[in-house]
């Protein structure tokens, strides 16, 4: 029987290694961490509360688990140095695309405890200052087990994944690869190749962007991503993005045809189609099921937004998720507030006595 | 000399069309309105406060300006109805397609009373009893004369707009057209395109929404948008759709080349000249110039944004926008706030003193 781990080495200390080293710690983990900047250790244990470790052999040395969360490129070498130097630890990483870790690291000898993982979560900001143990509360943390992984060494990193807040999700590494392709990579493309379309058509049209209103506005937002971060992940997972580009391309190339057709039904199908799907996802990952989404007009004043933000708080409404939208074709504010569904009714009643006039949306 | 045009005559009188009439009450203007549906004429004379007439004929009868703010098919049939019985008005209409408009009123007569326009406003809502004359407020109102039409009612028509709160902008018809294909008609196919490859992934691939975090949930929000309205839209401008597609397909066929062949530098260029633009596109239609976006961490429990959004109403900081956006993979919220230029240094400083850590991004 392995006992409840109590020894966590973390490599690579960054916003995410920092995030992990701090949530481990308070259920009572023991913390060590390693960073190839020791600078980065040092910020991190400043934070976390650990003594940075002068090497990563040191750093692993009677770890249970070892959590690698560094840039995909290191993490290969990484692990096999973990795995030599903690020879009863299981090691995993965080790496945003799973298939070329297991390829990278699978060859070069037989892994029974390396399982590798992506925790889903991250936040706008790096580095170790910006770290928080709630940046794992109720994310979905993906674990890949390669073919030699151990099940038993699977079975103990969830349990501690678990334990430390996360809700774990299995599959292989290429089913994972393949669904970020199509729900994370491909929207990524999708919205720069807009932008970059919309920014050449604006030399010869400087008025366009006078026109782009909430709708664009959504498409594009994904658009000021960094830049190099993306090359990167798009290289690395460039078959099932090209596979989900395909399948994207197809559907526009329908989609035009329609329109060039002018067949109404055809067209018809396919927006009541993504509609339906659209409004049975929820808008944050964690509450998918049982959410609702109230739309509530909102004046264009100082303290419009106070007044409604601070009648749920004082109702105890936890507000899930809140948008200002704007029509399609600009104007007016109006806010998309999810909640839980538990809330949608006593939501919808604070929100009247508060002299706003919501809708329930779904 | 033309004076002050003082009476306005509205057919279709349903959100926008009684709120155009509410926005001209409140300068003065004396308005009537009708229509095809009397009940729905009711409402809104009720609302905007005006008599509804029994017929076109009579509330046309010696108006100053006509609006036509009905559905594409039934703008033409009513201009010239318009236009044969007030002899000296300025006809308008609102619909969101120009071309098609100008080229069924045009061959019929010669109309240099007649100038399409289209008041880039909206609401997600519908009917006269969620007319507001706000919606008219800092809108852009594009207008598209014909050849035909008389600079002089151009001019006149264009003055009453400014007057009752909106800012004009002329274009040609054509011109309009492709502009918002781009800009409003190919973001709605691109996100409903997305959504509908990912809806039918979901069936072989249940837990594929499951990791659909904040990047996926912006570029489908618009998918949720009414299928007849939108079918109806495409075919009208299918000319200009088309060809925007098509711009937008070798866009993506270029991006998945690059990803295919591993091409950093060129991946990196695309995205960095999108990333440029897209921080340069204001988040509000109407503040385009001088606007700020603050990032701004915030926990995920009920009074957290109220906090927030309290502070600044208190400090007399008007929110011009505000998003919870999370990272691409999901995630903790952070705030992307959108104040005046002017505002930016005074919320920052109020949100630190309310224990927040703003940055300023743009």
């Amino acid at each position: 029987m392995t006992s409840i781990p109590e020894r966590v080495a973390v490599l690579g200390t960054g916003l995410i290694g920092a995030s992990i080293a701090m949530a481990a710690t308070r259920v009572g983990c023991t913390v060590t961490g390693w960073d190839a900047d020791p600078s980065v250790a040092a910020r991190a244990g400043e934070r976390a509360g650990f003594e940075p470790a002068g090497s990563l052999e040191v750093a692993v040395d009677g770890a249970d688990i070892v959590v690698i969360c560094t840039p995909i490129a290191a993490v290969a070498g990484l692990a096999e140095r973990a795995l030599s130097a903690a020879p009863h630890a299981v090691v995993t990483d965080t790496a945003s695309i799973k298939t070329p870790i297991a390829a990278a690291v699978l060859p070069s000898l037989d892994a029974p405890r390396f399982v590798p993982g992506h925790p889903m979560g991250g936040s706008e900001r790096s580095g170790p200052e910006h770290a928080a143990p709630s940046l794992v509360d109720d994310i979905v943390w993906v674990l890949t087990p390669t073919g030699s992984s151990d099940p038993a060494q699977v079975d103990l990193l969830a349990g501690w994944i678990g334990r430390i807040g996360a809700r774990v999700l299995r599959m292989t590494p290429e089913r994972h690869d393949r669904l970020v392709a199509f729900i994370s990579h491909l929207p990524q493309v999708a919205s720069t190749a807009l932008m970059a379309l919309a920014a050449t058509e604006e030399a010869g049209e400087p008025e366009i962007l006078l026109l782009a209103a909430g709708g664009f506005r959504d498409l594009t937002r994904l658009a000021s991503s960094d830049p190099v971060l993306w090359s990167e992940i798009l290289r690395a997972n460039a078959d099932q993005i090209t596979a989900a580009l395909d399948l994207y391309i197809d559907r526009l190339t329908a989609l035009r045809r329609d329109i060039a057709n002018a067949d109404a039904d055809a067209i018809e199908r396919t927006f009541v189609f993504a509609k339906s799907a659209r409004l049975k996802l929820a808008t944050k990952p964690n509450v998918r099921a049982g959410v609702a989404v109230l739309q509530v007009p909102v004046p264009d004043r100082p303290g419009a937004l106070a007044s409604l933000t601070a009648s749920l708080g004082v109702g105890g409404v936890n507000i899930e998720d809140l948008q200002i939208v704007h029509s399609p074709e600009g104007g007016r504010g109006t806010v998309h507030l999810t909640v839980a569904g538990a809330d949608a009714d006593p939501a919808a009643e604070i929100l009247r006595g508060a002299s706003f006039d919501p809708i329930r949306l779904a």
